[in-house]
C-alpha cells in the first residue's frame, strides 16, 4: 500500500495523541484522579475540547441530542455515506486516561492526517465521542451508542444517580431536551461501517509481544448467582467422612470450572469472582456457601455449550456430596461478531503496520456492541501495559499508538476504498 | 459386675436427669432462649438450685472462690482423696440445654443414687458445676476448672464483658473477692481422677447406632489465617492460561486439604471455615484471598504432621501458579489424652451397659483439658441428636441418659475400687 504515514510522521502524530488524552484526563470531577460521568460539567467541558480538535482536523462540528460530540470529514461528493470512528469519552470512577479517549483522540488524528495530506475517500468519515459507555452515573451503560441507534429504553429517563438525580433533570440541567432523545437517531443508511480503536485491557498483546490486534468478537457473557447448600456443622467433631460441607463442595466445583474452561479452549474464559459461605466462623463447618460465575467467550454456541456443562458438574458434585445446589442468571449478553469485511480490513492494515495481525476477541464492552445492532462494526485494539485498565496505572506507549494511528487509517481507507492502493496518486490529487 | 442400678431405676433416675437439665434450661437471661454466662444473676441462680440437688443427694456442698458449685460424698473414711465428677453450668448464647449441665446433673444423680443404696466407697466423690467453660461472656475460657487447678493468668481479672465490665469488677458485684480467687485452686493430693460425662456434640455415636463411647482423647487443634496472593484482572480479557486467580488456587489447595486429610485418618479433620476474596465483584479475577484453617487430632504427632503437609502444598500450589501463599497460625492447643486407667475404666463400663464401647475422640473442647494438667481424666459420651449442639434443637433420649448415668456410676466405682465387684456385698453394707 501507498505509505500513508511516514514512521515519523506516526511517531509525532501519536506523541499530539498522548498529549491530548493528558489534557481530557485533567477535566475530572475529583482533582487529582479521573472520574468523568455522563452529564456533568466535565462531560461538556471534555465535548467543547474534543469539538475544537475535530475543527482543526477540518471537520465539521455538532452535538448530538443525547450529548456525543460529532465530527464530519466530507467525502468526494456531499451527502455520501459515512465510515464512523469512535469511542467513549465517559469514565470509570478513578479511571485511566486511555480507555475510551484513545479510540476517539486517534480517529481525529487520522481524520487530521488525511485533511492535511488532502486526501478526500469516497464515503465521508465520521467520528464521534460518545457520551457515556461505562454506565457509571446512572447504572445503565451505552446511552451514548444507544442513542445514535435509537435504542435508549422509554424508562431510561426515569433512571437516577447516587444522588436521586434523573436521566430526565440531568438532561435539562445541561440544556438537552428529553424529548428530543429519539432525534440523535442516525439513518441507517447514512452511516456504512463503524470502526472502533481501544487499547486491549486484558494482557495477550503484551504476551505475544505485538502491539495491535483485530478483533472477532465481542464477548458474550453470562453472569449468574450460585448456592451450594450443605449442612453446617462442628470443626471439631463432625469426621471428614460425614459432613455436608458447602465450601468444599463450591471448592471442588471451581477446580471443575478453571479445568473444563480451560479445555474448552475457543476464547472462552470463566471466573468466579466473589464467594462467600455461612455461618463464616473459623470453628464452624459452612453450611451454605454462594458464589459467583461470570463466563464468555466470542461464540454463542460454545458458551452456553460450556455454561451447562458447568451446571451439570456442580449438580453432579453437590449430588455426590448430599448437598443441594441453585444457580440464577442474572445477567445475558449475546456475543457481538465483528463484521467480516470489517475484520479483514483490519487484520489486513495490522498486518502492513506490523508483519502480523493477531486475532483476539474482546472480553470487556465497548460502543460497537450497540452499534452492531444498525450497523457493521470492527475494532483494533492496542496493547496496554500489563493489561491493565480502569485504574490510573492505564498506560500506552506512544510507538504503540503511532502504531495504532497508522493502522486506523489504513483500516478506513480498506473499508472504504478497496482499490485505494492501487488508486492511491488520484486520491491525493483529487483535492 | 453387681447390678449397680436396674434397667427400671436408671430409666426412673434419667427422667428425672432430663427434668433437671429442663430446670436449668429455664435460668436464662433471655427469656425463649437459654443463655447463662459467668458472674451473671442466672449463674449464681443455677448454682444455688444445683447446690440443693447436691445436698438432698447426701452431699456437702460449697461454692468456690472462682464461682464453681462444688459438693462433697464422703468416703468409707473422712479425708480420703476424691475422685471428681463434673462438666459445666455455663452456656452459648441461645444454646441447647446439655452441652454441660447433662454432666453435672448425671453425676449427681450417681451420687444420690449410692446414697440411697447407702454406698461408700474408699474415696470421697466430688461433683463440680463448673462456672465458665465457654468463654461467652469475657473471650477466655476453661474460668471455672482453670480455678481448681490454680492457673488463672494474672490479666484474666482485667478482661472485661462487651459492656466494658471487667472480670474484676463482675466478681466483686457478685460477692466474690477477686485477691481470693487462688484459694479455689485444690491440693493435687486431694483429687485422685475427674471423670465428666458429656453430649457428643457429633454424628459418631448416631452414625454406630449406639448411646455411648469412650473417649480417647480430646484433640489437639491448630488454627490460621492464611492468604493466596495473586493478581486482579479482568474477568472478560485475561485468558484462563495467563491468570492468577488466588480463589482458584485456593479452591485448589481446599480440594487437596479435604483429600489428604481424609486420607491420613486418625481421627484428623481440617476445615475451611471462613474464606473471603478481593476485591470481590463479579467481573474481577480475584487477585487475594482470606481463608481460615482449623485441624484437630487426638494425637499431636499425626496432627503437626498433616498441617505440615498441607501448607507444604499451599506453597506448592501457590508457587506453580505464580502466586504467593502465607499462613498466621493465631490458636494452638495439644492434645489432651484421657488417662489410659479411667479410659479402660470407662470402657469396660461402657461395655457393661451397652456390649460394645466405642473410642471416639473429642473434637470440641472440656473442662477436661484445664483439668488434666493437675489429674487423670476420663470422659463418657452421650449421644445427641445429628450431633447438633450449641443449639436449641440439642436433644438427647432418656434411654440414651438412663445408659449414660449407669455407666457413669459404674466407672466411678471401677476407678476406684477395682475389686467392688468381688467386694460388692461388703461395700453395700459398710454404711
Amino acid at each position: 500500500m501507498t505509505e500513508i504515514l511516514s514512521h515519523n510522521e506516526a511517531l509525532k502524530a501519536a506523541q499530539r495523541i498522548m498529549q491530548r488524552c493528558d489534557v481530557l484526563a485533567t477535566i475530572s470531577e475529583t482533582p487529582g484522579e479521573l472520574t468523568r460521568v455522563y452529564l456533568s460539567e466535565q462531560h461538556f467541558q471534555a465535548n467543547r475540547q474534543v469539538a475544537q480538535w475535530m475543527t482543526q482536523a477540518g471537520m465539521h462540528v455538532w452535538q448530538d441530542e443525547v450529548g456525543n460530540i460529532c465530527g464530519r470529514y466530507e467525502a468526494l461528493e456531499a451527502n455520501a455515506p459515512a465510515v464512523m470512528l469512535g469511542s467513549h469519552l465517559d469514565s470509570v470512577r478513578n479511571a485511566g486516561r486511555y480507555d475510551g479517549p484513545l479510540g476517539v483522540v486517534t480517529a481525529i488524528e487520522a481524520v487530521d492526517h488525511l485533511n492535511q495530506q488532502g486526501i478526500r475517500l469516497h464515503q465521508a468519515i465520521e467520528v464521534v465521542g460518545f457520551a457515556d459507555e461505562e454506565g457509571t452515573r446512572f447504572g445503565i451503560t451505552l446511552l451514548g451508542s444507544k442513542g445514535l441507534t435509537g435504542e435508549w429504553p422509554a424508562d431510561w429517563l426515569e433512571k437516577t444517580d447516587a444522588q436521586g438525580i434523573s436521566v430526565r433533570e440531568a438532561l435539562i440541567n445541561q440544556g438537552l431536551v428529553p424529548e428530543h432523545i429519539s432525534r440523535a437517531a442516525r439513518d441507517p443508511a447514512s452511516i456504512s461501517a463503524y470502526l472502533e480503536l481501544h487499547i486491549e485491557q486484558g494482557p495477550c498483546l503484551e504476551a505475544a509481544d505485538l502491539p495491535l490486534a483485530a478483533v472477532t468478537a465481542i464477548n458474550g457473557a453470562h453472569r449468574l448467582h450460585c448456592q451450594f447448600q450443605g449442612l453446617a456443622g462442628h470443626a471439631g467433631t463432625v469426621p471428614m467422612q460425614q459432613r455436608q460441607d458447602a465450601l468444599a463442595a463450591a471448592a471442588h466445583w471451581m477446580v471443575a470450572i478453571e479445568q473444563l474452561t480451560t479445555e474448552a479452549g475457543e476464547g472462552l474464559v470463566a471466573t468466579v469472582g466473589q464467594i462467600n459461605c455461612l455461618p463464616s466462623a473459623v470453628n464452624v463447618i459452612p453450611g451454605e456457601v454462594h458464589l459467583s460465575l461470570d463466563i464468555r467467550g466470542p461464540d454463542d454456541l460454545p458458551l452456553t455449550r460450556l455454561l451447562n456443562q458447568l451446571l451439570v458438574r456442580a449438580e453432579f458434585i453437590a449430588e455426590s456430596r448430599g448437598l443441594c445446589f441453585t444457580a440464577q442468571e442474572f445477567y445475558q449478553i449475546p456475543a457481538t461478531p465483528c463484521d467480516s469485511r470489517l475484520r479483514q480490513a483490519c487484520t489486513q492494515a495490522i498486518q502492513q503496520v506490523q508483519g502480523s495481525a493477531p486475532q483476539l476477541s474482546s472480553g470487556a464492552g465497548h460502543d460497537a456492541i450497540a452499534i452492531a445492532s444498525r450497523w457493521p462494526v470492527g475494532m483494533i485494539f492496542v496493547r496496554c501495559e500489563k493489561g491493565i485498565s480502569h485504574h490510573p496505572a492505564e498506560s500506552v506507549t506512544v510507538e504503540d499508538v503511532a502504531a495504532g494511528l497508522n493502522a486506523l487509517t489504513r483500516a478506513v481507507i480498506l473499508a472504504v476504498e478497496p482499490h485505494f492502493e492501487r488508486q492511491a496518486d488520484a486520491y491525493t490529487h483529487t483535492v
